[in-house]
């Protein structure tokens, strides 16, 4: 007897998954998307999805979020123009406020309702919560464009305390993390979700962490689709980004790259949420998406090994 | 030698309090706070800081805030009248997101900051975090005055996991919750957050639940301050609602306190958030506040053997 | 962009099988196979692949195997014709040493050979490791045909203590078990495989046995393959017995599946080795092969709601 | 409303005490007791309260009592006069027994009362019990007067195993330490308590090592009590020592002080048992009393930061 | 080759043990001496030693000591005649202090040096540890001879909580229990150390509790050996009571076998001190000594079942 | 009273016996058994039975054994004449099915039948359960005699991971090994069993490596009694291994013994299977048997200083 095409399709499948499931069990990936994907209700889902997929196969997933468009769309709504420099957001006593509603507020329960849709058990939080990231306000930086910036209510990170993160993964909950944190006097912090993101994944020591952007990958000339790099190292991004790949939103990105590869995770890919399916893809196939950014293009690790035809 | 009268004073307090500490350490109190509160940020950070000492001399402490006039205002700010009806909001599909920002963000938030410069170690969640409130959307019921009324979004609770909450305090953190949780599709609702108090206090065989209100107790003529019931049992909680002692915004204290008791809470306590020290002279002296109830007034606890002289 | 069929598939695939994963998760999967496959190497590889991709995904999986035609064929290079009655071999004073040879020695080392190759961590025991299996010499029987047979060193069984099997999958191993055992004495004992299978399923709770045998399943008339009973209860069961359906080898494979259901197990599969992937298709997608049996078909448990579609 | 007199000061006093409980917690406190205090019944008891307290709140507080003036009395009482030279008891064959009937008997169990009465779970113990403290009778040697004295069963500490302490603590039992052992072949030495404590201290990492003396903390000039010495350090304690300031029985104490501290304990206090609620004092206000004797007064640890005002 | 005799018994000896080793292994027993043993130096010695390797192999040993006879002679060396009623001592408040300095100071140090000389971790307690004996003072009883009696500081227990020696258990220490308590207000309390063996047996579900005594043993007729009672049950033990076999002494003896037993400890052994390792011949030979007690005669335990040959 | 001479030798035996119980107690024990014991079947049942009660008293026992005379024996009456070049065995493709029926199948079932005889919970593994021994197989090498030698089937290790072994040991099972593993491919290695016991000696931290052979040690010259080596080091071993001492079965032997005490073994024993109880004798008394080797003959250890008179 044999089986209908979809279903000898979907064991086929689980055949050539299995070899990635075991690799990948009680790794830990952190998973962030920009507020661009919100936006895109059938892209959330989906994402959601995957990452629902990716935590009951055994990875211990951390899953980052953003919100600058949702921001910048809620303060028009109210006739304030947003401001950003160099890619980060100034924040002044009056954003606060509405920065907490929507990522706290808005935006972490619109991905918690999805789970609870999905069966996922996930738990909300922010850098505020369990004194998971301790940041103090930015001291007035001088920006690309040479003019001294404060810029308000941000943050930058002094340190991360993992605890509170792993006592939900140990307690087999998905974290959906906010990127707001607060200084030591309790001031709420605004802080870039990528730069998060790195940080937690060099404090978890993260197996992957996964930049899920509105672009498809980080691209030599920003205009041109067909440059694409595919595969660099540390070194390789600082090639790209004194050749001014990283513009505007891009970034604070480069600089959570280093973060999270000098932190000790061991691959930063940057893919678009747009590809369906990008981050199953990414994970249960050889057929890699997007950017792949490693320590040290030259150095090839026994995990490399075990899974011969994978992308490097 | 001698102390100085404010130290000499310290150290006969701690003396008086011993006691109370060997009684209530390891034990679980869910102090409910209303909306009421935010207006008075003094309020907020007493409180907080209340808190904070129960947490710090060993009780597992569970922080459950409600929201409504902060609600009110802001949808008021937008030009909105809300609705409320038996003390219960009707909550259309364009209040939820404001629902949600204000209390998943806003008022969440803000107590977490509080903890933050207090150093509580806090993690806010709501139910909809790890399956914790597991609720369906309110079918349209009967009002007092007859009519019938869909609450749109608000949510009737048909049970609690509280593995979340003791996932969080075995690893040390006090969880504030937030009343929202959502259907099994992902719908947010809005529930009553004296309900929600109630139920995780069954669930969590809580040894006190405090309802801490803009008023200093229950009443039985809402006019009159010398009416204040200081002490009384289901039965005569039941005389008491019968006599109209619980009108609009009671109304839902009256049932989630029933709901607590007969979930086996052992004591409710209705004090006024207004009173100093409402918490901590209701912990640790004998002089209690506002309004007990105890499940049969006619039964003694082993426990009220232990610290002899303690109100009831 | 997209994929490549091939990659389109496994993601579609790994969409297909998270609900069938989280459903699955930390269950007691007893999977069974006959002597039979040993003599088509490339269904042996198979099947233990497939053994592999459930153990992967967080399901107990516990492989039981039998041996009769290696112990046949063994005995008949030897000079010596095996004797049969009611499906159950006659097992001498010289057998027993063969058999010894045959199902400890070659069957379950060429499966740990194979589980190596795969990088599947999996531990041999038989019934008499670690007080696995307590049995007892059979008493002289009446066979069918009404003749009292002495079996021989022939085995029933007393109990199972499962600790040894509980330890080691604890440990993250999967356990292969020969189904020989001993009596108190020491003196080993042969016992059937289905009947082991089913006392360990039952032991430990499991939530299916999947007896994977040479033929597609239970037939109503055993010529006929379109007699094929696709679903029945133990009720069914004993009509399909009483009919005549389990001639020889199957005779104890009826008792086996009694035993198994009476002890807990919540479904019984027979399916067929030679169908390509039968495991993955009953574990993983809505296509169920073979004959299922429950302990009563009009009693619908719970799980049965959580994934729709599937057959029963 | 307000609270009466009373019951204000001791919210107040919660208030106050609270950074300190968080400061402390889980922390190991050594108390040692000197013998003069059993001759006043009330301070006793004022002491137990005290501990009694610091345990509740979560300090791991370990008592270790002397006995001096009891012994002295008892062999008094028996005709014997005792003798002691540079503040540390001859004790000849006679003695010993004596020394384990006052020591092991009568004031240990003295205190295992009071904490009955006081509801404090604790345990007695001795330097005998499970290999705590392992000893050598001490080797004739040169008095401070030149001569070579004999001590007689009197031990010099070989290594301590906090082993059983902290199954005590663990276990949520207060151990109180007799400062008796034994050498490998049972033969009990006396070892003074001081001595004692201060070896506990280092092994288990003390925070705070708080000998209370009949003396009100360290005086440059013995007779002059505006001489008090209220902080110093190693070096400090070095040169009071050169000074004379440790006469008679005070002559240990400086040796336990350096022992502690060398061996980590972080804190060592002098102070008078006579003063009322000094224990209290001392950990939960800013208001010292004593002496205070740290590593080095010129380097102030983060701790030192976290609660301001105190002093050091 | 051959061993030399004495190895080669050695050899056959470890043969012998080890199934009794194997059936002891992990249980609880408890070992009573009375004080008479302390007269003779040689005895304790030896019966330590034998209590030593019952731990070392395993078994979980509670020591517990009476003292009455130390504490006679201590009091008559103060001019004091002791007062005993029907086997128990009269303690007035002089006498407590000295009973407290004889049994948990004397007696219990001198088995703790003991220990540390055979390299056994033990620790010293009493009923007055760890909450570990809860009593009060015995009312006035009438006593055999029809006078009321008030027996002073003598304490009838209320209840045992084995907490503390479970932990030292764990821990990997044995208890040596001195009987003494204290009512709740800290009151010492003489307990005689009979019953409190056979409370502490029934609170830790001890498999036997072996009163070691100066007598052989339980005798029809006291005056003559051969009267020798070698194994009864409690309804045996009623009939020898009402002969009057319990004279003196022995009355809280039979209590205290009853309390034993009725609590559920399996097997309770009349031993006599003098019979040289009486205790390892009772353990790990088939030839028990003295008066063996169990529940009911006719009820043979499966235990008994595994190691034939040995006494019943 | 006195006991009968065999009781009295028991109890004598226990109090030899129990400082080496105290000193072996967790401690790892390898006792490897050759094939040759097999033809001896009472010879086997004594080594278990001092297996059984070394288990039993608490020493953490793995017993490895191999099987060559059997697998001989099993050849020939197949009409195979074996091939063994410097006491390996050349194992071509039709043999290693051969090895695999005794060694997995025949002589670990028939040990594990005599534990179940015996009472003792063993479980049988070999090198390819659970990943125990990585191997890949040999390169030809030159034998001594100067021919390049292909054993075939026969791995080299490369490594041990004993977690399948800790495992089982910690749920409390014996562990019975058998020499088999296999390499990455799974095809199926024949090694040494004296090299695997090495080995695992050394992954494991064993006290002690047991080699139970035919001989009674190491000797001189071979063919003289009187030449038994008794005690020697690793320097010596080289020597005796220049000697010529090593012929063909000893050869591996003498690699094994290197083997395991530079990966750490205490002490490697060389004794007789053929010595009745020379196991209990090398372990319970200070009679041992046959030749000992440690790492350096003048480095005395801290343990062998605990029990005296026991040869070196």
């Amino acid at each position: 007897m044999s089986y209908r095409p979809e279903q000898a399709a979907a064991i086929r499948a689980m055949r050539s998954a299995a070899p990635y499931i075991r690799m990948y069990k009680g790794k830990v990936f952190i998973v962030k998307i920009g507020g661009a994907i919100f936006s895109n209700p059938q892209a959330v889902r989906s994402l959601v999805e995957q990452v629902a997929i990716l935590h009951q196969v055994g990875i211990r997933v951390v899953l980052v979020h953003g919100g600058g468009p949702q921001l910048d769309e809620m303060q028009r709504s109210l006739g304030v123009e947003p401001t950003l420099i160099d890619g980060r957001r100034v924040t002044d006593e009056k954003t606060v406020e509405l920065t907490v509603m929507v990522l706290n507020g808005l935006l972490n329960t619109q991905l918690l309702s999805l789970c609870r849709e999905l069966g996922l058990d996930a738990v909300g939080i922010s850098g505020l919560d369990g004194g998971l990231v301790r940041a103090h306000k930015r001291a007035p930086v001088k920006s690309t464009s040479g003019v001294l910036v404060d810029y308000g209510q941000v943050g930058d990170i002094e340190g991360v305390d993992p605890h509170v993160i792993r006592s939900l993964l140990d307690a087999g909950y998905m974290p959906i993390v906010s990127p707001l944190s607060a200084d030591a006097e309790g001031n709420v912090l605004n802080i870039n979700a990528d730069t998060v993101a790195a940080h937690l994944g060099a404090a978890l020591g993260a197996e992957k962490l996964l930049l899920c952007t509105g672009a498809a990958g980080i691209f030599e000339q920003l205009a041109d689709p067909s440059t694409l790099v595919s595969y660099t190292d540390l070194a390789g991004l600082k090639r790209l980004e004194a050749l001014g790949c990283f513009a505007d939103g891009m970034l604070p990105k480069a600089g959570a790259i280093e973060t999270a590869i000098k932190g000790g995770v061991r691959r930063v890919h940057v893919i678009s949420f747009k590809s369906t399916d990008a981050l199953l893809a990414e994970v249960f196939t050889n057929e890699g998406l997007g950017t792949l950014i490693v320590a040290d293009i030259k150095v090839l690790s026994p995990a490399e090994q075990v899974v011969g035809a994978k992308k490097p």
